[in-house]
């Protein structure tokens, strides 16, 4: 079969290999929407998780079960799944702390791409299917589906992280998809006013779609000192940060309230060290929780996330700019969440 | 001045009573609008906070402040304030305990009617202003706001004891206005579906508006079991319970799941025992909480829902169905809150 | 191999068996050390989870694995573990949802008797060795760690589910000894003064032991009204069940203040109903918690507790008044925890 | 009347004020015991918390009561009382927000020597008595109860913020009397396994007293390669950062597992970032929570943390190397605390 390779660190390509085989408990599926990350940019051109070779690239992705293994009992062939970009493995002691998400250590539910083939080809394998798939209803197409396998997630999880209660201020650094998300997620989870911290037009409309009330651009002057003007030198209750070098980090701090909360669910690519400001942070003392972490996945974080899309309490088909047809046009989509043209946000690919 | 009060249990009247007077923490507050409330038929007609003699009724209110004592430092005459109907003390130990509500005993927090005169008056009193009023912002209707005093605090407080998470099944028992108020806190807190019980045509209408998705009506079968039946026989996440008498509490343990909760924001005025079904509740070991509090008020509760309401989270206007003018309507409103015509949700009286 | 079962409702005795397979994920265990539980007897004599036929009982072993299937990795013939009394299924959707103990249904992840045969055998039978079992260190004797299974999960469970915090009062009603690994949970947890509800001196004496700062004989009175007069008529911060008739859960709703916690251990085998008290529960609103739920099981809360043990944290050895030597004596250990001696707490088997 | 003060940065010396006089809700206290803290070294040498003028120092303090506001309700001249370190205004939205040490600002909940005179002097001020003193019981002698304040509030607050469990695995960088509270708060939270990070064999002593299992000494090479190496590199389930300069940050993150916690009680008196490294924090990812606060004060915190001495839980005592008796002698004490002598943990000084 064919797929859509990092070749080494700085190199993409289609490549040829063998269909992948299902053991026991996995199911091989064929892709029927696809969607390129920013962090597939990170992992090939700043070699973001270290060099890999003839690695298949992708892990969003809506598709058609087309084998199973003798154990799974919930999924056949012919059932429309989505595949969440987070596959754990569910039994390890890590699942027991209760952090699926390093299932095996720091990050390690996270498989496609990192550490077996990604979902850019014909086929691709996913392990413990009955635990890491989930019935995409008939009623959400499969360009809106895609979207909850990592940005939905991800955005959402920021919400969760930055401990959101009824009425809470919140500012969200970075409205690419993913902070998108994150103020969907916070408006979902009861926040009141929002704060976007962002630039480019064509995200600014869909985050007021997705509930921002405040949008700060960082061509109008420093984003700290408009978030502090904004709310009367108090700070947010809440940050997201969804963008942004190392520095963010900082300014986030900067602009949360005293016992308040930094939630990061950005993917820092480069860079030694996150910086903390020690005197904003009291020295220490100021009761600003700094938190981040990698989204959930797995079969029940996806079926709980298609139930909001089910029931319209958000739509994340509004993140898709782009539409394509055809496997190969995933080479473009990718060079698009390279190139960010300024009307992109998300790039999705239909295949069939 | 003039106010209308409980002259004993079973009987209400106009009375005349003495203008209220600011000790040096305290506010004096004019009503602009007002509202009755179920448990002020409770309390009257039932008897279910005891005997009271010529006590105003009535803890649902905006007002304008009139009067202010002299350590008050951010209200002063004139300004437009959102009272909430719990106004603690809030220099106690429980308040250091996390719980302003059961300030100086339990349920204590509750003052209006219950250890002083309430807001059917032409003037009321507010202990500690500072602390318990918050300002209404011009862009608020008084007869919208006027929901936020108890309506709102409850029903949001229904969906915070409920652990409500993103994509939760939740069941709401009781649709009328709290229980209506529970639907949009827990939509608006991440709930997948919502499960609205209740009958009354004037209520689905505007539970399904609040983001119910599915409505049981007691009047087509056992509630308990077309909820398990909607649910394929798992049970829901969350219960939220908004009304009932005391039998409700076994209905709600046992449409939930184990490892769900059950979040009590009904007032259970008459009755010995509340009755927990010791098998559905897994023999005592099935990790069904059980969680029921008066709801928060304050300054600070107030003023986070206030943000939901300036930024469009959600509307507690849709409850109201009846507007009258003048201070003397409130017995009219209140008889209304006793008789329960068809078409009623809630009154508000708008006073000048 | 032979086994001592429970024939049916109301019936023991010794059976003959095939000795147990281990599937590819499993293992099977010679026991070393082993314990009867109360809810042994539960099961027998009051048929608590329904009729078993020639079902083998127990559920409480320390042993030694004589064979592991072809996919278990961690562990090996010789190896000495410590086996939970809950053992679950890690694949499942309970289990995603933080619930192992429901995982596969309610309190479906208590495998031993309930669903499969016990540890009262030559060998037995345990699922996913990997995930649920734990190595016994060599300086714990098996007489020890055996109370880790079931005893000291369960009363640690009632600990956490109660919300101890540092200087917190509790009341632990029961003392046998599920109630006193509560005791030195609580204690181990950071609670101030504990009050023990019980009567038998051999357990009184082991509750100072484990901490109990006061007894509460309930020949000497109502125990909610000796708690209220410890307190001052304040009640307790967290209440913890580990014994009684349905009627406890209504006691420990009246010793509880506003804002705490009754936390339920105990296995409630008879009655229709839990009563809460309508009134003192603040007619819904007074924030008392209801809680309970099975003890966790699986390899990390065994490697977890068994930590305890080996940094001297604490010395559940304390409950074991009896020591008997032979797998045959494990019926003569039941039938003492049936007869319930004066001098008995805890009964141990150890074989070989 | 005379106390011992900052004159400026970097000198101290003895003054004369008024004595201070109580409004409505404060108390007049004299003091019993007293003791310094290296905050206030790093308040008079380092200008931590900026330039002070004739400032009297001070935080830590038993005293007796000599006069009352009119308001005061539960505290009279005579009572013998503990006085937090943190004495804050309740009245305010922080303390409705739950975070009473911001109260009025970040960190304003420290009022003393901060905001108002310390306790250094012959008599000093507590604002709202009611709500800030607690009462001292016959059989805590003061020079242990005087530990209380803020050693045993911080360093069990870095327990609380590090959400140790039954079991967790936690290291303790920095083991002077805030650092050894901190050891023995994990170890009354549950904590297994206690890596104490330090060396001074006087601080080492006690460090095992309170519970630590091993000692990593800086000597011996890095620390976090120590703690990976105990640990199996697997790392801590949670670090306590009790000392050290902005690097320490760095370590704590290394050293803590995936999904673990650090918590900062330390306060960082200098230098402009604390440090997260981004590959150890997962790339942003690791859901490793930094949290870090100034302690509880007020008088709960007080009633709870007495209730453990009382009743044996923990002895603070053990804290105390030097006893010195006479105002005078805080002069010593305090140089003291700067020469750090090689057999002192935390010195006290008796009045009267």
């Amino acid at each position: 079969m064919k797929g859509f390779a990092m070749l080494r660190i700085g190199e993409v390509g289609w490549i040829e290999k063998e269909k992948p085989v299902a053991g026991p408990y996995d199911a091989i599926v064929r892709p029927i929407a696809l969607a390129p990350c920013t962090s597939d940019i990170h992992t090939v051109f700043e070699g973001a998780i270290g060099e890999r070779h003839n690695r298949i690239l992708g892990h969003e992705a809506v598709g058609e079960v087309v084998e199973v293994g003798s154990e799974v009992k919930d999924f056949k062939p012919g059932d429309r799944v989505v595949v969440p970009a987070i596959t754990p493995d569910w039994r390890t002691l890590e699942v027991q702390m209760g952090y699926h998400q390093h299932s095996g250590g720091m990050l390690s539910g996270y498989k496609f791409t990192n550490s077996k083939d990604g979902v850019f080809a014909e086929y691709f394998h996913v392990n413990d299917a009955d635990m890491n798939l989930a019935k995409l209803p008939d009623d959400i197409p499969p360009e809106k589906a895609v979207m909850i396998c990592d940005m939905m997630t991800t955005g959402f999880h920021g919400a969760e992280l930055a401990n959101v209660q009824f009425g809470s201020s919140v500012a969200v650094i970075g409205i690419g998809p993913v902070g998108l998300m994150a103020i969907a997620g916070a408006s979902l989870r009861g926040a009141g006013r929002i704060i976007a911290v962002g630039s480019r037009p064509v995200c600014v409309e869909v985050a007021k779609h997705y509930g921002a009330t405040d949008i700060v651009n960082y061509k109008n002057g420093d984003i700290v000192d408009q978030v502090m003007h904004l709310t009367g030198n108090k700070g947010v209750d809440c940050v997201i940060v969804a963008g942004g070098g190392v520095e963010t980090m900082d300014q986030a701090i900067r602009m949360v309230r005293p016992g308040g909360t930094v939630a990061n669910i950005n993917y820092f690519g480069y860079g030694d060290l996150l910086p903390i400001p020690r005197a904003e942070w009291g020295c220490g003392m100021a009761h600003k929780d700094i938190r981040g972490g990698l989204c959930p996945g797995g079969r029940l974080r996806m079926e709980m996330l298609i139930e909001l899309v089910r029931y319209n309490r958000v739509d994340p088909g509004k993140l898709v700019t782009h539409i394509m047809y055809g496997l190969d046009k995933v080479e473009k989509a990718f060079m698009l969440m390279k190139d960010k043209p300024r009307d992109l946000i998300k790039p999705v690919v239909i295949v069939n």
